[in-house]
């Protein structure tokens, strides 16, 4: 838990929780920055070489300063969810058996943000909706930069260095992810979805949207309520990068298929340089 | 180029082209059906064992008489394209290192159902655009029996027998193989796809799409000038079938990127039963 000050750049803390399970290790950390605490999880091969368990990492943003090491996806969970839901870790354990890490924060108003320990799915929502619909603009900004700041701390960890990075988020992970894929260019491939040209923030999506340059992966659930088809089609069309394909399924929102999970590592290992296709 | 007489049932007939090359078989046949030719190919691995060179199978409409074997995709050419063409080529020599037998017909008024040896490819166009305005119902009915007649000839062979079969064919392919897939049940998965609901036929197709119930990859080009993204993605919402998915990739119709012929040996081989993922 204890970090020493290293200003004016971030801090990574490790909070204790350490496991491992089944080849993969699950850390859970802290980045500090500028008064903000981050509250993130890391999951990586458990035979890389185990840091110490006190700070590790301390980076300038921007500047990673480890050798090359293992591919790293930095993973955006959905609306009411938080960094450790099930598909996140699941996804992420996935990631791991092809030799990728993936990382993942709470994202504004959710997880290890909150005061509560649980609080009920609905509540997070409406206040997410709330700071949304409020000040959209400056929520976006400040969780791009939180995930820039994990990332420089990330990449100062010896196991992971200056590797490529790529992003995973669907709906909330593409309104928050989609400004930091636009953002970072260490970002070299992403998948997006279960999103469209809609929202407060939609003209910060669009803008953004037509600012992405890398290899996009864009999955779409055919039946969509929440985010109708049309504007998650007119938002994959929005996408700049001419190196880009959509993945439709039937079904609803949250009902994303197998099939999808496999697509976007196998896209993700092809583009970052994993072990390919490994089984689940 | 010798068969005996078989009535009532369909003749298979060798013409005698039959060429190894890189672990491929490729071989020239006709079928014969109630006084029609059909000229066709057949790609299979190249170690299995080789039939006599003159008629090798002979089976009643609907009634695969063999022991299963290697799986069969039947494959439906572009407009204006014909049964040997690159892609078609291309895509039967990758599924045969995938273990799946592929088949390729000529469609009415192309490849060698012309009189001519190299009709421009325009003027067949606009030959099949007549045929189908004019008569397109009846046009498919007689694709749809060409194809069933080549699938119980071919059925019959020892090499392949009753085994899962296949079906891929975009554009034209699907506007004369949608119809097969909706007719045909042992067709067990299908890729379709750069055709909506549009055209002559168009109350056929919305018809036979709502007929089709077995697993389907559908493949859009995202700026498809000649069938319309809007009625491609209609089309794709008619597929009966709730086990579907679309894959939409930039650029105009022709320009179907390799990662869309990856796809569809990759979904193949998952439903047929091939050897997965094999070096192209």
């Amino acid at each position: 838990m204890s970090t020493t000050a290293d200003p004016p750049g971030v801090r990574l803390c490790w909070t204790g929780e350490d496991r491992v399970h089944d080849g993969v290790r699950r850390r859970r950390f802290d980045v500090e920055r500028e008064g903000r605490t981050v509250p993130g999880l890391l999951w990586t091969p458990a035979g890389e070489a185990a840091p110490a368990p006190t700070r590790l990492g301390t980076a300038a943003p921007g500047g990673p300063t480890g050798p090359s090491g293992t591919p790293l996806v930095l993973v955006g969970h959905g609306g009411s969810g938080h960094k450790g839901q099930d598909y996140v870790a699941s996804l992420a354990r996935r990631l791991v058996r092809q030799g990728i890490a993936a990382a993942a924060i709470d994202g504004p108003v959710h997880g290890d943000r909150r005061a509560e320990d649980e609080a009920p799915p609905g509540l997070v929502l409406l206040e997410f909706a709330q700071v949304w619909a409020d000040d959209g603009e400056a929520m976006t900004d400040a969780m791009v930069a939180d995930w820039r700041a994990a990332l420089d701390v990330l990449q100062a960890l010896p196991e992971l260095g200056a590797s490529p990075v790529g992003w995973w988020g669907l709906s909330l992970g593409t309104i928050l992810g989609l400004p930091l894929v636009a953002a970072e260019p260490r970002i070299e491939a992403a998948v997006l979805g279960l999103m469209g040209l809609t929202g407060p923030t939609r003209e910060r999506i669009a803008r953004d949207a037509a600012a992405v340059t890398c290899p996009v992966l864009f999955l779409l659930q055919w039946d969509d309520m929440l985010f109708p088809r049309d504007d998650a089609l007119a938002l994959f069309d929005a996408l700049a990068t001419p190196d880009k394909r959509l993945h439709a399924h039937p079904g609803s929102h949250g009902a994303v298929p197998d099939e999808g999970f496999e697509a976007s590592a196998a896209f993700l290992a092809a583009r970052l340089g994993g072990r390919g296709t490994a089984p689940r």
